[in-house]
Order: structure tokens, then sequence, then C-alpha cells
């Protein structure tokens, strides 16, 4: 976000309208300029680390399959032979041995994408093995995250991706403290929200409401129930409540500090959205990633990691205390975004509704929205 | 009905077109222009007797809140936060103290509408407390129920919902004398009927189906096994059976006469049409009101009530068999519609089908509709 | 298929583009342009054997009601009442006496289709028993089926159906000798397919996904596992294996071959498509017809029948070896078509697949199609 707000005349500004959260052509729109043209983090790289393994993601309106090679490379394809157009994979994730072999008529994918077998392939010497070898994705490894981008020429991710957090916490290396890629996962939920996909992330860029919605969350961080949002602020972590030991749901202590994590970053939450879809929480003993996935203009999934040091993993130590404080603020935010998806259709929300001063950094977002939809 | 049908030249007139009840576009349309347009019944005041108490109803596609005021008034309005969209009310009733407070960012909304509360609003003095308050919906009181209308400039109460029922009972003072206002809810049903509404509309308006379908109805009154509606003639009503005693499904004697049922009116039945979507049964001693709601132009929603004088309901007295009667005509006649729509997709109906001479006045309802579609 | 391939310039032809399975528009144009234009078999005969006997079937997106008048004869009607377009029977088979009577308002309609009774009709004597008649449908008798087409002026069915088999089988007198008219019905199993229809004549079209997915079947038919449909050569039937004795899953006897099998086919199968839905399978013994009812453009209705001797049906014998193996042909088919619709929306097919040249001769069904939409 590099673009400021103009200073409001008054204190209300204005939200998006109505259709914008309802309108299917526009949500067809949005796959198309928003999900299949930016980066999207869509598994983690330790889940695909044995050579064959691969996992089969969801980017935009495509199948996407994410794949480590034999020579330990990560690469994505689209999850579509290309002779008569099968799923390659319609499993989760698998493991495989040297190929990709499609169920239906055998033709067999190396794992770089060229076809390299098919029944009667040898009587067909004309058939070029790359052309006609599975669709190539773009793929970066970050925080530990395969990220994906459809685009035949990807925007920077140097830009998009990690300088959206640079931008966020004002230095570069103030994310490196945490080690993100180092983590290990200690836990992984899963929600269906029935609202569409700007709701969920308006709702994580504001804190007005976690007064009303949050009282776990704010008991913590007393600050958020003045209403500012950690994001409306380059740089600031809100500090933990006097008597609080740990991001926990009851305020008890939690894990020792990573070990990047110095004295000015010891008690305090940091957040920030990574577009379209990603939002990051960091505390000093573990990370919560976000990873939104759009399913119909009134759906959204949503993935939720908790990642821990390897060795509180690998411990075993209990981490519900830390999951139970995020997962009840994750139910409340999602209930509250369900039950704004209804009002988006209505008369009373045709021009759209209004941000207050705490929410007026919204309109930014609103902005590249529309920007990316060429509205700008 | 003020229009009159030409003299038909034989004995079959057209019905509309099959795709009036089958096309999407259509059934829009008629929201608009139908239900968001004209008066619709929504709720039994004394289902918001006390202060602070609320039905949240369907008009429409819009989900609207009736209130009871502190000051004793009845109050509509759209069901939607003017902050961020979302649904004040999702229970579909319930009591509040002196506001409206929604559960996103909880602003708050006395019961006149008015903003009167919100996180921060000391500190954003320019924000207009009506123009920001919840948007009003038109409300009138009639026969004990709230009838609300969407339109900035509704059309008469007066002509369109009084005059509907003069017309058919050819007297003014003829409602009067069942004085509904005054009656109590014995029994409510709710029905989901998969058809289209004007289906649901045709059915009531004739009794050509009431030999075939109606065996208990038309033992009670038996002009209706020849076909002629009640509502075919104005001021007519239905005689009960020689050796029928009241409007029960055995025809055994259901309760004393209404106060206001005089001698003509003892042993008879009427009924009338609201349009668009109210339909009135009177008979001695009790009342049958029937409301749609449109849900898809496949599907309409049906809430049934049974009225009996207050001291009926309160004594407790047994209303199974009076219910039982009008519950099962209710079931015919929808299990007629249901099987009805999807024939209205077929080419057999593409040009519609024909009505026979004591059908002949659904034509003024079909010319009504086309007239409000703009097609007139 | 009186097209011929033009000699390929590569081993690949293009196939139809994805949008040809998943465009609804393009669906609704097939269900106008082919299934309610061409000849459709809808029934068994034997199953309306009765006078006043009747099954309901779909057609394109038309209910239609097949007959058996008291004259004997076989007739088709729109499943739809001529008056305010109930439909006359919602029971998929059913047995009347001499009329179907409305269940709505008791219109009712000989087995003939005209209107013979109706409330009030004694009165209306200006009203057309036979324009006012159910609609009749076009139907033809072959092969112990009945076979509808719903077109005003329907094409030729000695060209269009039985001229389809004698192409395949290369000799008018080939289809004669199973006197498949003569069989009775042994067992029947219906499929809901979730692809769409085109995936499946395809996959019944081509053999080269034989050695992939049907082990038993290739066991059978050692040839299939080549990739050789035998749909490809006129006249040709596949040999069943060396050790092999009947078409059973397990290769064991099955039944006497069938009167008119002459030894040149006493140890083959043979196949043929009937154009747009029907898959009729041959082998000395018995018979395998199927049947396809397109339901959306992602959903595809399929009934198999196994047809033997009547001798081997009246005496109760077992046919489950013989329906156990085509069974798991189809399992394994429409397992593969379902894995094949998700593919069709990706990018990765946006313009098609590639045909081997075992599949060559499926370009001529893309160019049928094509032809059929206009756009040849």
């Amino acid at each position: 976000m590099t673009a400021t707000l103009p200073a409001p005349s008054s204190s209300l500004m204005p939200t998006l309208a109505g259709r914008y959260y309802t309108d299917p052509a526009l949500f067809t729109r949005e796959q198309e300029l928003v999900f299949e043209a930016m980066w999207c983090c869509v598994a983690r790289t330790d889940e695909v680390a044995a050579p064959g393994s691969f996992r089969r993601v969801q980017v935009g309106r495509e199948s996407v399959l994410v794949v480590r090679g034999r020579d330990g490379g990560l690469r994505a394809f689209l999850n579509v032979c290309r002779h008569r157009g099968a799923q390659l994979c319609s499993e989760e994730s698998g493991q495989v041995t040297r190929t990709l072999r499609c169920p239906y008529h055998a033709w067999s994918f190396g794992l770089d994408g060229a076809l390299v077998a098919a029944p009667n392939l040898a009587r067909m010497p004309d058939v070029d093995r790359v052309a006609n070898g599975l669709v190539p994705v773009h793929l970066r490894e970050w925080l530990g995250y395969a990220w994906v981008c459809l685009a035949d020429d990807p925007p920077s991710f140097e830009d998009d991706v990690v300088g959206a957090v640079t931008e966020r916490l004002g230095d570069p290396a103030a994310i490196e403290g945490y080690d993100v890629g180092r983590l290990a996962l200690g836990r992984r939920i899963r929600y269906d929200v029935a609202a569409n996909w700007k709701l969920v992330v308006e709702n994580f860029m504001e804190c007005y409401h976690c007064a009303t919605i949050h009282p776990e969350l704010t008991d913590v961080l007393p600050e958020f129930s003045r209403g500012h949002a950690a994001q409306s602020f380059v740089g600031h972590g809100a500090e933990f409540a006097a008597g609080v030991d740990g991001f926990t749901v009851d305020g008890s202590v939690g894990f020792p500090a990573l070990p990047g994590i110095d004295q000015d970053r010891d008690r305090r939450y940091y957040a920030a959205t990574i577009k379209p879809a990603v939002f990051l929480n960091l505390v000093p003993d573990h990370v919560i990633l976000l990873r939104m996935t759009p399913l119909a203009v009134d759906r959204t999934g949503v993935e939720c990691d908790w990642l821990y040091a390897p060795e509180v993993v690998a411990a075993g130590l209990d981490v519900s205390r830390s999951v139970e404080l995020f997962h009840r603020v994750n139910q409340q935010d999602f209930a509250a975004c369900e039950r704004t998806q209804p009002g988006m259709s209505s008369r009373a929300y045709a021009a759209g509704g209004v941000l207050v001063p705490v929410e007026h950094h919204l309109a930014l977002f609103h902005d590249w929205l529309r920007s990316r939809l060429g509205e700008g």
C-alpha cells in the first residue's frame, strides 16, 4: 500500500457498493484479474518434501499440482492431462515414484512436466514431449510456503508479496526475526465461510469491531478495544496487557520467544495482509498464517495454520491455548462476515455503507480492487 | 377488480404463456414491480405487542424488521445496518430494551430508527443521526396485521387493500361484521410450495378443481362441486350443505358465530383475494388468512393463520376440526400447484393453456399482472 | 457415419474445445437440436404391453408418456394437460382403464390422445376434442424398444437408427441374426454420471483407454488392449481370447448362442453407437443396450439393459456373471468420464486436447455435432 488516503472532509467515507459482494459476473472478473493474476500462497513446502510427493490445490478456477521433483526442485502444473483432459490427480495429496500417470489412458508425465510415456507413443514419433507436457505454473517459495501465479508474466514477487510485509512492518529485517520458514505446523483448521472474500479481508484489516465481538483478544491486546487496527500504523505492534504472559486464550504463558525476537517485539502482536488472500499474524512465540480461497461470490474457504518452533512441535507440547485464542477470533470474525453477506443485496446497501475514521484505510483496499478490475 | 371481462366468443379463453411461470428474469421483475411495489401483509400486530418487540419478515427480496416503539407505535425498517451492512437481527423475532444494536460494530439504533450510539461516535460530531439511521418502510395496520410497502410512494392502502375486500364482499360493512382485528390466532401452519406464486393465486381464485380434489370442502359447500368460485360473484357466499353444522372437516358444529355476523351470513363461506399475496376466508365462527411469499420462480412460502374469537383461544377450546378442514384443502391445492409447475416449461404449454367459462375471471388476474409488468 | 476422415498430417488431431462440455447455453442448444430433434430410445415395448399401460420418460427437456392403446397400438404424447398444464402422470409407470385423467380438474383424454370428458364439457359444445387433445409425439418400434422423436417432421428412422447399425455391422442382415426384439430383460441398472453426455459417447467410441481401466474386458477381448475399438472397423467383431468360454466377468461359459448367430459371430463382440444416445453391444448369447439421458451440462443419466433369450429369463437362470462384466466396464468408464469433466473448464483445455491415431474416428463425432449445432 504505497497509496495514501486523502484527508477526508468528514468522519464517514464510502465503502464499495453492495453489488461488489453479490454479482457473479464481477466475481468471475475477480477470479481472472485478481486470483489468477497474482501470487497465491497454496501449500507448505514441508508437505511436499520427498521427491514425487504432490499436493493438489485450488487457484482461482484452476486445479493446480505442486510437485517435488527428483532433483529436489518444487514445481507447479495445471492438473489436466494434455491428451483428453482428465484430472491427473483427484486426491488431495500423494506420492508417486517417477511420473504422474493419467488414470484414463495412461499418458505419463515426468516430475518436470514432460510427456514421457503413453500407449503407442513409440509409433507417434512426431509427438513433441514438451509441447504435449503438463502446463507449467510459476512457483516461488517463501516463509516455508509455495506461492504460485497463473499469469503468463507474473508480477514481481518481491514487490507484491515480500514488499507487502516489509511495508507493514516498516523494516525488511522485521520478518526475518521470526524466521518463519524454519517453523513447523502445530495445528491447521479449515473454515468454510458463507461470505464474499472481500468481507473477510475487510474484517481482518480493521479493529473497530474488536471491542464488540472479540472479548478474549481485547483482554490480551487492550488497545484493540479502542478500534485502531495494528495494520493502520506502519511498524506498530499491539502490546500485550499488563499481567498477560502469552498470546493465549487466557493470557497464560506460551512458549519461549522465537530466537530472533528482540525485546522490542517480545510482548507485541503484529499483523500484515498480503493481497489478495493471505493474513499474517506474528507474536513472540508463534506465527498464524491464514489463506483464503474464494469459492463463489458468497462463499470463501479459509485455511489457518498455527506455526511454532520446530522443537515445540517435535516435543508434542500442548499448543491448544494459543490455538484456542485465534480459533475463537476466527469464528467470531467469520460469523460477522456471514451476517453481513445477506445485507449486501439489500436496497439499503445499494450505494454501500460508510467507514468511520479508524476504518478509513479500508478505502485503500477498495481503490486497489477497483484498479485491478480496470475501474480505477 | 374494476375491470370486466369482454364477452368471450368461445368457451375457452387463453391463459398466460408458460414462460411467465418459469423465467427467472420475469420473476425478478415481479419482485420489483409487484411485491416490492405493493402492500404486503407481513405479521400479526399482537406478535409485536410489547415496546421493543420485533419480527423479521421477508418482503420481495428484502429483509424487513417490524418493531414496536416505546411510544406504542409500530414501525418497519430495512434489516440492514447503515455502517457496514450487517443484518441487525438474524433471529425471526425478539425483544430489545431501547435500541436495535448491530452485533458487528455495535452501532445502535433507536426504535424510531435513528442512530443513537456507536463506538467513537462522540468524536464524529458531523455524523447525522437520522441520515445514518435505519431505512424506514411504510407500514399500515388492518385486520390485526401489519402491512408494509417498500415503495417510496406507496399506492393507496384504501383502494388496493381495503377496496379489494369491499369489492369482493359488495359492501364496506361486510368485513366489519367479522371484526377481524379483534380475533386471536388459534393455529398457524407454514407450507413450502414448489410452484410459482401465480399458480397458487390462480388455484385460489377458481373452484373448477373443487369437485376433483376437495371432497371434504365440497361436502360442506356443495355448490363448489359445480365449479363456480365464490369469488366470481360479487357479494356471494357459498352456503353450507343441509345437515352441516359448521365449517369443520366433518361438518360438525364449530363455535358460536362471531358477534357481528347476522343471519344472512350465519351459514355462509366468503372469500377474497387481496393482490398480490393474501387470501381471506370468512366463515361464521372463524377467519382463515393466507399469506404468500415468493421465494423463487418455482417456489412459494405460504403461511396460513386460523383466527377465532379471543374467548375461544383463551379458553383453549379444541380448534382442530376447523383447522383440519382447510389444512386438507391447502395440502390438496398445493399438491396440484406442484404438479402443474413442471408442465409450465413444456413446449405443450409454450403458448399457455385454456380457461373454461367458470375460470374466465382468471383472465382479469392475468391482465392485471401484465399491466403491473408494463406489458399492458 | 458416411463421412470419412481426411488423412491426418500428424499423429495428433484436435478434439472439441473445453467449452462444449461446460457451457449451459450450448447444452440448451444440444437439447433442442439433438435430443429434441432426433430419434430417442425411451422404453421397452414389453413394459407397456397391456392396453392402458403407460410409462413416463424424459426426452430432451420434455416429459413424454408412452401409452398402449385399447387397439393395441403404441403412442406417445407430451405429459401435459391442455387445460391448465398439470402433468397428467407423475408416477414412472402405471395402468389406466380407458382414459388418462388429469388429477387437477379431471380433464380426461382417451388413449389416442383426444379429449373425451371434462366437468361441464357438455355445456361447451364449441370445444374441439382433438385440437384440445394431448400433443402427439412420433413413435417407432424397433429392437423391442419404443423410439420417439419430438420433431414435427422427424428424420428418417431407417437412415438414422437402422442405418447406423447397418453401417457399423456392414450388413443389414447382421442385426437380424440377434433377433433383439424377441429378447427379454434380464437385468437393468441405472447410473447417474457427473459428466457431459459427449464424454460418455466419446468414451464408448474408443478403446485406447481399455488397457488402462478395463482389466476384465481386455482379458476377454485381448485385441482391446491394443487400443483399437471394434467401432473403428466396419463389420469387425472383437474375438474372445483363447480359453474364454463366454462374455462373463471370469470368462466362464454363458448361455447357448442365440438361434440366429452363425459360427462367424459365435465368439465375437460387436458394438454400435446409434447417435445421439444409444450404445448397442452384441455377443453370442446376449445383447446389452445402453441409453443416455442428458440431465445437465455436467450430468447424464444412463440406463443399461441386459437382454437374453426369453427362455433364459423365464427359467430364472443366473445372469449375474455376464451382468457383472459389463457393469464393471460401465463403472470404470463412468468414473473416467467423471474425472474428465472438471478438466473441461481448465485453461489447459480451452482449445481442447488431442486424439491419437486409434481415436481419430472421434473427430467424425465432433464434426457431426458441430454440424447439428449449425456450426458445420
